[in-house]
């Protein structure tokens, strides 16, 4: 039996319909139109349609949709209360689906609660009852699971993981307009950030980008990284003190067996362990050490099969 | 229907019967003989005899008796697991108790969870479903509530607020062996350290204590702020900004409505305050302000109440 899945990004979605075991059978990937929410909304219905046709299924013979949206989502209504990219409000995804599809079940959830759900049904969340779950992209997103069951805070705001602050002398401005948060010191455009401050400050930085023909930026100085080059390892080593900080929060007071990293920086988490595990040894109480810090089984897409794993745990 | 309560501390131990309102009626303080456990539950059960005889009462009219105990409890089992100052280990409180005093309610938690339950069950806990407790005293300590429930974490660790960086620059040695924890820059001892070297090296502070004859501590310099003394007045501003870090990291992972602060040195938050308020702005996520920040109204026998409260609750 499938399970249509969308993961409606801040710049792109994805629809797709996924199997039992998490494989995704039919799938198309749109730009979001933060523009028009409605006529987004709109397009998301015809693409699922077209999908169902592709695959010559009935809506009949679906299990659910399930929805990952980019903000602040009221997962028992199906509403997607705020959206900080494209500033939605108020918007009832769950309904709008339900009634244009005539699929009664329909499961919206933010999309790093999500990536967490997805871990624990398709992932090696399964083994965890209690675990964070880190996303490190162009932002830091988080999710904290207790007892196998999603912690929403008061406000459906918990797992603002990246802006747990991890510098307090040298701070880096955030997006948020505070300094020294962990999104602004070891997200994709902090790496960035402070691989081109380098790449201007030290010709012979400069000149390893150069010779071996690489982006300045984090994917680039991962590349180079992995030719040995000292500079660059420090580099991922600093990020990676910086998540082992803000790690290190999360298992002070939680006390988790398992902390999940993914997003598009996680392909760079063996570059930065030697970081984290510093920071973790030094700042996570004795009694709580030993916990599993692991890259995310669920590749790119694991905002997609969070997605779908929020039908099948239902 | 009275309750008896141990509050089984460090130092001392505090035996009482509590009413259904926390009214604390017949009470008695003794020396906690860490040096050997049975000994000391021998005298608990005979203090426990007295006092029920003081107030004339049989065990079988008692609702059950609650215990808060100084370090990891397994409180389903009502076993001890290890205390860090006594190294007592594996401690069967539950049956101990129950066995010869013949009550078969006996409930057994970790001193500052207890303290939560007891804000829960007593205190302004009653109106919060999430929120975080924290115990500044000689050491620091927390509890994690969610959901009306009290957070455990995996090995029963969970709420170590007092292990949670907040200086790295400049840390202090914490008595845990790592540097710049909450109970290393804010604790009653940190306070009482930061105050001895200031007098050592600023002798005009240095007079102020000997000419108002003040103690060279905590209270000393709470009353020497109170006079309006700058330098008095900052200290305290400072552990407050620590304390804000702590406060941070628990409302950015948790999205909690309150923060209850207890302890010795919680009697001093009014002049704290300034510094936790102006931390807690320039650290916790936009959307995630305006949790309410509470001295606990439990006073010192917070533990104590908290014993009686864990039978109220069950």
């Amino acid at each position: 039996m499938y399970t249509a899945a969308l993961d409606i990004g801040g710049t792109k979605t994805i629809a797709a319909l996924v199997d039992e075991k998490g494989q995704v059978c039919e799938k198309q990937v749109f730009t979001t139109d933060i523009l028009d929410c409605d006529s987004h909304l709109n397009q998301c219905v015809l693409v699922l349609r077209d999908l169902f046709g592709k695959a010559d299924i009935s809506t009949s013979s679906l299990q659910g949709i399930g929805v990952s949206l980019p903000g602040i989502v009221n997962s028992e209504e199906g509403v997607l209360l705020y959206a900080p990219y494209s500033k939605w409000e108020n918007v009832h995804v769950a309904d709008y689906l339900s009634d244009r599809l005539g699929i009664a079940d329909v499961f919206c959830e933010n999309d790093v609660n999500a990536c967490a759900v997805g871990e624990q049904v398709f992932g090696s969340g399964k083994k965890y009852s209690d675990f964070v779950w880190m996303t490190v992209s162009t932002g830091v997103g988080g999710a904290v699971v207790i007892n196998s069951e999603l912690v929403k805070g008061i406000h459906g705001f918990a797992g603002e993981l990246g802006h747990l602050k991890v510098e307090y002398t040298n701070p880096a401005l955030c997006p948020c307009g505070q300094y020294g948060c962990m999104e602004a010191q070891a997200s994709g455009t902090a790496i960035d950030r402070v691989i081109q401050q380098k790449i201007k400050t030290d010709p012979t930085f400069a000149n390893a980008f150069i010779s071996a023909s690489l982006k300045h930026n984090g994917a680039g100085c991962s590349d180079l990284a992995r030719t040995g080059n000292k500079e660059a390892l420090e580099i991922f080593e600093r990020i990676g003190t910086y998540l082992g900080r803000g790690i290190a929060y999360c298992v002070n007071i939680l006390n988790t067996q398992a902390v999940f990293i993914g997003g598009g920086v996680s392909a760079s988490l063996d570059l930065m362990l030697p970081g984290v595990e510093s920071a973790v040894k030094e700042n996570v109480f004795n009694k709580l050490q030993g916990f599993d810090i692991v890259r995310t089984a669920l590749g790119y897409e694991a905002a997609l099969l969070g997605a779908a794993a929020l039908v099948m745990r239902a």
